[in-house]
């Protein structure tokens, strides 16, 4: 009996992921950019145990089983790793043993972070731990698999997954930008929204778009290549505010698309807007652009911020975000503040701040601050 | 003394104008085409009086004294009609003469329904009436230049305004599809939703939008000629199915192009996107289109709905949305349903309305039912 435990991030697309040009593979329209989160607050974690005795695969996510050989993506990821395996002759253990696979998210799922993304990676990453194949381009169009956006989790920092051209999808691989520590006081916060509504999953939202936005197409082939350019270019130059303007403007181009869908799908709430309203104030107030805000498919925000930066922004969502769990340590999670090394707020900072729009208490539900990251890692590895 | 009275028509774009080539003469960077209103339920009515012993231009605005001469909007529409009635010959009145205008709104502001197009095409046509210059195209580029949606309001029925190619402006230019006759059953149930918020003007936001969205001109040059045509060719076959899904799609995209701005505009609210999700989901129930959507710069929507559906969406309408104010007259404005020729409600009809979801009491502010119709008029012409 073997059984190796992985860590794996979540990423948060900066250049968004929206169309298939092939369902079955997962074969993007355009290439995506996203930054790895640190897995110290989000990550999935998982455990795959395989044993000569056990009579099936068995998946549990969550601690609730899930089905495994009718889920096409999971098994699909699977009999690919196999293959793998076999063309590289990495064979830790033979391919016959049946595994059981125990799955966590270490974050709620009402964060409405994209723990598909976490988790298929985790899935992807452990399964080559465990056969002993080390991790390659062709280990992300594994990934890529599972859920489209988990192949970017498997590297640290910015990372790329380009469209590729091939049928076979083989050129559609994710391949890091820079590593985490290239770009270090690159931080983020998550505002995680109140929200009742039930969206349409991004599954079906992307194919409709495809289907029906008439927009889609002129975006993928004209601007996301110069914006991903852009953008790399920018990372490459730690230009922040380059990178801040590409970042809200490719959110807000993303919703567009969304909108242009027939009928139309609509992923921020009113809150969400507020965010994106407050954003453009404090940037205005300050002078220069402090936080960059990126919506995915749902209404929760994430702003990128500069280590340098983060206790004004946190500031100022306090300011405008009353909320009345304010003193708890559940409202705001992840990296402390005073663990930062931040300069007292001064005066008329303050006063700036007394300018902002102050929304219904309550709004946000809590915030997480988290930073860059790396890729998965194995944690612990056995043999019984 | 001479004084003329006359009335004029609010338009809804099916078609969307959004974007100038010109600020200066509001040139659009495309055509677009609109539905008149009826002048029975939403109307400006504008009593212009000419006198050789006034001292002064003066205009009221719904009893409130506006700025005249230093409204360029104002003066320039008085001055090209001077222009106009010069080179035609057209002077029952000396041009000399001092005007006072009084003009009115029928409808509250708080309609948020395009009052300046009803309200310059009721000043033009007036100063037209009053110097005797008849009703032409070259008016409808007067008109344009103190509202460019106002040229539209000089027609009934069904009005496209060209774009236009000259720098000059003299061809863009509105001109009637149809009559008011031609599709005397198309009505119009307008939902004005109860909202705070304050939203960018549509003049700055269309500069902003062609300033900043990287999609607005290739929707002008590659998406609207083609949905102009389709939607006249439905309008010519009386085509419900085809007219009602361009103007959905239509409305989407405006609205997509208004949040891929930076900032983004954002019109719509919740209350919007869920009349959006009813009007899908009650055509679904019903098996084909019903109701159409459309929304411009603001969260109130126009449904369009032929005259023999008109009870069944009234009565799916206060399913969804219900109002403490259902029993007043004053919530259901307009043309009455007792004055429609209607079937009685059947069970299954009821049986499936029970399937919609029913929103939060009081999301409409009041609903208002009107028809296609005609252009401005003349009501009374004196001379003391």
């Amino acid at each position: 009996m073997f059984s190796v435990t992985c860590v794996a991030p979540v990423n948060i697309a900066l250049i968004k992921y929206w169309g298939k040009r092939n369902e079955d593979l997962i074969l993007p329209i355009n290439d995506s950019v996203s930054m790895t989160l640190s897995t110290a607050e989000l990550c999935a974690k998982t455990t795959i145990t395989a044993s000569k005795s056990f009579y099936s695969n068995i998946m549990w996510l969550n601690g609730k089983e899930v089905p495994f050989e009718e889920n096409t993506r999971i098994s699909r990821c699977l009999n690919e790793v196999h293959r793998l395996a076999i063309r590289t002759g990495s064979q830790k253990i033979p391919l016959s043993w049946k595994i059981h696979v125990e799955s966590f998210n270490n974050f709620p799922t009402a964060a409405g972070l994209a723990s598909s993304a976490a988790g298929y990676a985790c899935l992807v990453y452990s399964l080559a731990c465990l056969y002993g194949i080390s991790l390659n381009d062709e280990l992300t169009t594994v990934a890529r698999q599972g859920s489209g956006s988990a192949c970017r989790s498997l590297y640290g920092g910015f990372v790329q997954w380009h469209r590729g051209n091939l049928d076979s999808g083989l050129d559609s691989v994710a391949k890091q930008v820079v590593s985490s520590t290239f770009w270090p006081n690159m931080h983020v916060i998550i505002l995680v929204v109140n929200d009742q509504r039930k969206n349409t999953g991004s599954t079906l939202g992307m194919q409709r778009s495809v289907q029906t936005s008439q927009l889609i197409q002129y975006r993928a082939d004209k601007i996301v290549p110069e914006r991903v350019n852009q953008l790399k270019s920018a990372i490459h130059k730690r230009d922040f505010d380059t990178f801040a303007k590409i970042t809200m403007t490719e959110s807000n181009q993303f919703h567009a698309i969304a909108l242009d869908t027939y009928p139309p799908c609509v992923y921020m709430n009113e809150v969400s807007h507020a965010i994106v309203s407050f954003v453009h104030a404090f940037n205005e107030l300050m002078g220069s652009l402090h936080a960059a805000y990126t919506f995915d498919a749902g209404p929760n925000a994430c702003l990128y911020v500069l280590k340098e930066n983060i206790s004004k922004v946190m500031y100022a969502i306090n300011k405008a975000f009353p909320n009345d769990l304010m003193e708890s340590s559940d409202y705001i999670r992840g990296i402390s503040l005073s663990n930062l090394d931040i300069k007292t707020e001064d005066n008329s900072f303050r006063k700036k701040m007394e300018l902002l729009k102050i929304q219904p208490e309550n709004a946000l539900k809590y915030i997480i601050h988290t930073k860059v990251g790396d890729g998965p890692r194995l944690l612990r590895a056995n043999a019984h």
